[in-house]
């Protein structure tokens, strides 16, 4: 068994706590002094844990095991939204750092090693899973230069700031990279509504959105008779009233959609109408699914296009096909549960995680510890510590199963 | 029969197109420039047609029949919204210019005369339906302090750079002004779609605006299960989508309602809205209807409010109460419309006018010309000179019928 340090872990998930924090929270926005303080502290970690550790040119902070020739890669992101929690990212990050710095400590001169890694912006302050996205070498460098922060600041220019620029890109080796395991934070109430311990991901759901468009005409809200208006804020509240019963229909008990952006204009109380948006997400783990819900989307559409006056169109303005985790490091996932005594579900992720991107590419698996009321991306975000350590000891053994299965040349099954 | 002279009417009502003239429109906010020219070369005109005629504290340009006693009133405004039509308020006001000189030339000595008036700023660039208001003594001093415009211009600063401050008030005078007509473009498609040459306005709706509010919590759209939810964007809709129903219930034929702001936070694609407010607005003539439309608003409020964790509440942002037209007066339009071969329907008005103000004090009236595509507070807005002569031989002829009434020395019944 590896020789985890749980109260190491702890404490280190604390001090990592304290850059950028925000109340009970922390604001560590990609490339921002604090995230770069962070990610400065993280290596310096890594390194005194033995690990050939580096920031990358987009900051990705990367620790390698010297001398193995194979690795089961584990990590996350440090990165955080505006006001976020403290263990979003942050969790995954420290039980890799832990996970691989007590093997190093007992096997150090195994030629398996546990690599850790530490996505720069997995929450798209510049680019959504931007490191783990170059990590795979899914980002062409013509992507990089309109990528722009809320703020209207540019990638490239921050990075050269920062003396990033220059620096080599740490970059998947498939030949090298056996597995890559991720522990995070739910982000839901299920785990934690349930009294369930662990959730093992069973995949990433799929995300679409459109953003659909009604267009109508502006006319006086006193003078044009009902029958007479082509309104276009009251044709958007009943397609979307109806698309969400249609939803219902065509989707399963785990699709979810949201509308979370809306607007009318001209937006004054007395006049109609002439053009209002709703962007319409939807999310499911089956392909099948979420063709469907598109499907009725658009069936919907052709439908209400032209009725009371009002055009109704949508373009597709986002889709994340669906990723689905290795099924044998999922098993292992469960064997680890299983042997820490700990209760666990298998469960999709509504979520997206650099392990999405990473799973496209190489074995890849996921596990969720719960979250306190759901909460996450807020700083009431939290865990319960006995749920922190019991997840790293369920994580860790995993790892170790997995390393197990590869033998100590690196080529066994997983 | 007064002695009108059309083509004197449609030569002013194209002179004063150009002040302010945008396109094929006017661009005449009150206390602008161009709106203050217009007021200057309309105070001219009437004193050219031998009245006292002067600009008001507020800009309210009033011509007054020297020598009567008591009079009939005649007017709307001259300032339009941005980028407004070219007769919205001008028509009103040059239909009274052209009567009360038409008079004026018949009867210089007459003890009944004709008053004509343009009043300030009907279109609320500072405040609605200010200078009918100021005139009824409806606008306390306090009101007018923190009147400004769109551009944060305060209203008392701008009437000092015009001079206007130490003015005289225009003030109604109930022993003189022995009724109110006015003239107006319909602003609707009624007149125009079934080819009818005037309408006659029965009375003015009413209006009442709530600010409906919904709360409910911000979640990540891809981890909260659906049931979880307490989504505040939808249960707007299905709020709104509800309330229509429901006023069509109680409404009448005549009954309109708008929902023309619409706004949902906190704005992510991915983030249940915690928060969503429409501005629900709703117009009848009756009151006991307006009241029905309220309780039915209310009603459905208390049935939602907590449905899906979403608290549903609403403050009443406006209210203004219907005025109902003279009944005498309005029988004297319908003559004149006859006696002028005109086809005319008795309609209610959509839309807020002085009239609304000064009926609410004296004995008033309006009529209606078609409005082209029924396109009002937009360039695009016209009227077909035929529509335009046909109803001011009709105004004139309802107003001569009204000075009858009133006999020679002003003291008949209407």
């Amino acid at each position: 068994m590896i020789g985890i340090d749980e109260d190491r872990a702890i404490a280190d998930l604390h001090r990592l706590a304290r850059f950028g924090k925000c109340g009970t929270g922390v604001d560590r926005l990609a490339l921002t002094d604090a995230d770069i303080a962070a990610r400065e502290w993280l290596r310096g970690r890594m390194a005194e844990a033995g690990l050939d550790a580096s920031i990358d040119r987009l900051g990705t902070v990367y620790g390698r095991a010297p001398n193995a020739k194979a690795s089961v890669l584990l990590g996350s992101h440090t990165d955080t939204v505006p006001r976020g929690g403290w263990l979003d990212g942050a969790l995954g990050v420290i039980f890799a750092l832990e996970t691989a710095r007590a093997w190093r400590a007992a096997h150090p001169s195994a030629a398996v090693g546990v690599d850790a890694i530490s996505f720069t912006d997995e929450e798209g302050t510049f680019h959504a899973c931007l490191g783990s996205q170059a990590f795979c070498g899914d980002v062409a460098e013509a992507d990089l230069a309109p990528a722009r922060n809320a703020a209207g600041e540019s990638l490239l220019a921050r990075l050269a700031e920062l003396e990033l620029s220059g620096r080599a890109a740490a970059r998947l080796d498939p030949r090298r990279h056996r597995a890559y395991l991720e522990a995070h934070i739910e982000q839901g109430p299920r785990l934690i509504n349930d009294g369930v311990d662990i959730g093992i991901v069973t995949g990433i759901v799929g995300v679409r959105r459109h953003r659909v468009r009604f267009e109508g005409q502006a006319d006086h809200a006193g003078t044009t008779p009902m029958a007479m208006r082509r309104d276009a804020s009251f044709a958007m509240f009943r397609f979307a009233t109806e698309v969400a019963a249609r939803f219902r229909a065509v989707g399963t008990a785990e699709s979810v959609w949201n509308f979370g952006v809306v607007s009318v204009k001209p937006g004054a109380a007395n006049v109609v109408a002439n053009e209002a948006e709703v962007v319409t997400e939807y999310r499911d783990l089956s392909p099948a699914v979420i063709d469907r819900m598109e499907a009725a989307l658009l069936d919907l559409l052709r439908e209400r296009d032209g009725e009371g006056g009002v055009a109704v169109s949508a373009n597709m303005i986002g889709a994340i096909a669906p990723t689905a985790m290795d099924e044998r490091l999922i098993a292992k996932f469960a064997a680890a549960a299983e042997g820490e005594k700990a209760s666990f579900r298998r469960m999709q992720s509504g979520a997206g995680h650099d392990a999405m991107i990473l799973g496209r590419r190489i074995p890849a698996a996921m596990m969720f510890v719960p979250s306190i009321g759901g909460r996450s991306h807020d700083i009431s975000e939290d865990t319960d510590e006995a749920d922190i350590r019991r997840g790293l000891r369920v994580f860790a053994r995993a790892v170790e199963m997995t390393l197990e299965a590869l033998g100590p040349d690196g080529d066994g099954a997983l």
